[in-house]
């Protein structure tokens, strides 16, 4: 058998695989345990999982035709996911196709501790009067009289006379959610501890509590493994539907990750797995979905119906998380369609309720969630965005990785930060804002997307900005970072066609702002407050978000305000505090859903808001 | 390998087996598909396995050479527990050492019918508003909006989007215990069931209830197959203890019984397994910790201590029972030590708490339970009896099974009745107890229970009863039928040792009585009522019961009740009513257990219980 199989090594890793011809590279750097980054689910479309051949390249297929450049295609550049190996061979991966491997992502919850009032998790030490002739009473009875009302239920009941006896009856009772789920021997009072997660289309964060001072303790994010399935919670809600066993890829994907990042987390608090006994899970209505697994197939198609709506409070094994094995896992309810989990934690965690002026809360995702508050009463929406913020689907876009440009400025020349100060690689979200919104400032692109060709460009554009923009069939190309100041040794360049994505993505934010604002009769100037939340938000420069039209420009920038990772904040809040899961339930009650897809005036928005702001 | 296997035949049954040499007969049947009955659970001393060995006979082992007598011996009878088959044989089986093929079981309750107010489980056919861009809520928030208030697990969850699609949004909603168990296709309200148990030491009983009217639509019962592990409580304990699988042996032969008997009651309805949404068991303390898998090790030492206090209310699938996949279960609380949930099933079956005059509550059983009503306080006791009185430990005692003496009168002859009106094979507890009682009446047996030799007796006694009176080493016996009125041939007679075994079973009972009596301040003439429960109490005599101790006899006659199986109905009550779940819970609060082994009189009032009551 081995006969027809080709050794593959892959390089810098140093990993050496044999496997049967015809398997794809993706395939290979798989069983050599190697995690290639596939936004697009590996359709081959969004070129980011290229890989260089160097032994027995292999000529390239047609998607790798039009996904690479013939220069790359000529350096031995291929698409892991459409290449197959039919020779042994070398393969070299760029850190940039590496998934995650140094993803910048925030994970900052507004405040770093919490005060916890509430917590759903009680330990008490307690030493019991043994049986005696005396006192028969029954060993739950035992237990309570020391402890108080408590209830158990039969895995419990059949593991306490063992436990009592074992631990001589003195020992420490957990209690969760008023069910008694241990008795651990000596006095563990001081060890408990709650996980809380930001279940995010692109990113998990993780973030351990300490349930006895509501310190944190801990925190770890990875790229969100279904990533592997497509960049967009569409073509996830579509892999799940038609793919006999897709749901179960996609909800296996993230709680393997949760329970490795959970590993990660009592690692670094030198605790261990049987001392967390909550674990708490904020995700828009898709992830909280595929965490449960629960079928999203009533999300996929109109009129895109939630399965969930409360929290859904449950054994954390009963959706595969491993913590205490009788720990309970909690997560947010969903308002409808796709306005989900995060968003109540969003709202959770500004306590969004409480403003008494027109306030607009922003969170820009994959998916973007808008809510309004006017007057008491709250609005919700939920618009796709799309990756384009996060490097998908553009061109040279990346993420917020080491090599990733996360700033421009464009005076007589142009000047560009990239994160780790590394040799550029390609752009990342913020820096994607800025250049946008300083072609437009320039006036090198115009209102409604195009790129002017040099002959029409302002008179005043200096001769190294000038010199930049290339014009071609596609409709022409800005380089922003010239062939020999990369790391590749090729341009780094906004296409015309990058524009028009950026010009999707903001354009449903914006659509979606202006239909809630319509919705709650609040005119844009009238906005008092914008709250922007999100791992990208804290990165990117207010004026150029509002000049681009990803933020209201009526807005004076003194009032919008930056408020981090709230999908976070709002799990740690219901991690720590019962109350708190109170106050979700509350909103959820009374949030209203807008579904942007229904609303007559949608598409006509979306038309408009496609148009760049006219220059101010 | 075949070459050291031997030829078994059973007869009457024409079973076939081959077996290793060596292989025990119990074994044997038990491969050919035929249960025996094991009273003492195979320790080769309660002589009820008696089979008949036809070919091949092998000299008799020291066992059974005690428990059978000589002409037995030479006819071939052994104990199917102890001996070995070395040589292809034919071994007859008796109908007697079957276990339960005609057992006579009182599976009465009170009241046939019950009004059902509360229950449990709701069913409610609904016809929901079907998703549409206007209407959007999400899949469970649609349920609860046409239903009203519930819960809904991890799984259903996962289920309920598909449910809803597959009926088109029509269909049964059941709830329990306020959570969504099933979405049924179709108008399915007038089909549901709860089935009741009495768990009994000796005999489990089973009842079908439809929830839509309360009527008893189907009753069934076994001998509980535990027996085979003993035909006590300590001895099952003992081999939970000491057997390393010795807890699962018990509870998966209870569980096992219980669904065989839920099947033949879904049978005899005309309905299924999947209508049944609620099941609920009442027995004894030891029984429910069998049933539900719970430890009883900490029951089988001093002092006594049950794991299990309040009501277990869990999915039925979490102890094995086999009804809806999402049905519950009620096990009903346990008082302390031995006063377990039949008990309290008898206090609630009867009312007992609100009897204003000393009322005294007798659950005859293996097991004696007995409750005390004075002035509102409840105090209540267990006593071993042990299973005299179902006939195991008396030499031809046997359960009320066809051909068992039920009731005896000594005249100037003997009358006797049979079960079945059969020649006679043994004698069942009311005829144990009418002919002691008779015995003592005609002194015959002296109050210290003494069989007097016929030189002793009194002058008035007839000569066809003289006659029956036969002295020997061991004390003598009573002759009730001679060897050519009865089935096997040999006369059927009351030892000396079986008095004694009938004293013990009486004694331990009114020691407990005086006992409670004493604690409660209750002198036995100022009892105003006795109620007498359990499958044996209402066939026996309530003068000759009397006579012999079993019952207080001060307490007038007319003043005596049999309310049958008390368990049982206590069992039907809660399938029914959540209302008399409260109340078992409340009973459990108030009754205060009296442990008569920390009495420090109870070892000088049994001694003094010993004796039977003086001739009236």
């Amino acid at each position: 058998m081995d006969g027809s199989k080709v050794a593959v090594t892959f390089q810098p890793q140093g990993k050496h695989v044999r496997v049967p011809k015809g398997t794809t590279i993706r395939e290979a750097s798989a069983r050599a345990g190697i995690v290639l980054d596939y936004p697009c689910g590996g359709q081959g479309t969004c070129g980011k999982c290229r890989v260089r051949v160097v032994e027995n390249v292999l000529p390239p297929h047609e998607k790798e035709r039009s996904a690479l450049r013939p220069h790359e295609l000529d350096a031995g550049l291929r698409l892991a996911c459409q290449s197959a190996i039919q020779e042994s061979t070398v393969i070299e991966i760029p850190e940039t196709s590496l998934l995650a491997s140094t993803y910048k992502i925030l994970a900052d919850a507004q405040d770093e501790n919490i005060i916890v009032t509430d917590p759903p998790v009680h330990k008490r030490y307690i030493e019991l009067t043994k049986p005696s002739l005396e006192d028969t009473a029954p060993d739950l009875d035992r237990v309570r009289r020391a402890y108080g009302r408590f209830d158990a239920d039969l895995d419990m009941l059949r593991s306490l006379p063992r436990r009592l006896r074992e631990t001589n009856f003195a020992g420490t009772a957990v209690v969760s959610d008023g069910q008694l789920i241990d008795f651990e021997p000596g006095n563990t009072e001081r060890e408990c501890f709650a996980a809380a997660f930001d279940i995010g289309t692109t990113t998990l964060v993780g973030s351990l509590i300490d349930l006895t001072s509501g310190a944190e303790r801990a925190t770890t994010s990875r790229m969100n493994p279904q990533t592997s399935h497509g960049d967009d919670v569409l073509s996830r809600i579509l892999h799940a539907r038609d793919d006999q066993d897709g749901l179960a890829h996609l909800h296996d994907a993230v709680v393997n990750a949760v329970n490795e990042m959970i590993g990660e987390l009592v690692t670094q608090a030198g605790t261990r797995l049987e001392r967390v006994y909550e674990v708490t899970f904020a995700g828009n209505t898709t992830m909280q979905h595929m965490l449960l697994s629960i079928s999203p197939n009533a999300l996929g198609e109109v009129p895109f119906v939630s399965a969930m709506g409360p929290a859904v409070e449950a054994a954390a094994s009963q959706f595969g998380v491993r913590i205490h094995p009788r720990g309970r896992g909690y997560v947010f309810p969903v308002i409808g369609g796709f306005v989900g989990g995060d968003t109540i934690a969003g709202m959770l965690a500004t306590g969004l309720a409480n403003y008494n002026t027109p306030t607009l809360f922003i969170d820009i995702g994959t998916n973007g969630e808008i809510v309004l508050i006017n007057e008491g009463k709250l609005l919700a929406a939920s618009c796709a965005a799309g990756p384009a913020f996060e490097g998908a689907r553009i061109g040279h876009g990346m993420r917020a990785a080491v090599g990733a440009i996360e700033e421009v400025r464009l005076n007589d020349r142009i000047d560009y930060a990239t994160i780790g100060d590394a040799k550029p690689v390609g752009i990342c979200g913020s820096a994607l804002i800025d250049l946008a919104a300083e072609l437009l400032r320039t006036g090198i692109v115009m209102s409604q997307g195009m790129l002017l060709t040099p002959d029409l460009l302002p008179s005043d554009i200096p001769e190294d900005i000038r010199r930049r923009i290339r014009p071609n069939e596609a409709g022409g190309e800005f380089v922003l970072v010239d062939a020999h100041e990369t790391q590749t040794g090729a341009p780094i360049v906004l296409t015309q066609r990058d524009i028009r994505e950026l010009q999707l993505a903001t354009g449903a934010i914006r659509a979606g702002i202006a239909i809630l604002l319509r919705n709650g009769g609040v005119a844009p100037e009238a906005l008092d407050r914008v709250l922007v939340a999100g791992a990208f938000g804290n990165y990117i420069r207010c004026e150029n978000a509002q000049r681009m039209g990803l933020l209201p420009s009526q807005v004076d920038r003194a009032r919008i305000q930056f408020v981090g990772n709230t999908s976070l904040t709002g799990a740690r809040l219901v991690a720590t505090s019962l109350r708190a899961r109170e106050l979700a339930e509350d909103l959820r009650r009374r949030t209203q859903h807008i579904d942007l897809a229904c609303d007559p005036n949608f598409q006509m928005e979306f038309a408009e808001a496609m148009f760049f702001p006219e220059v101010v």
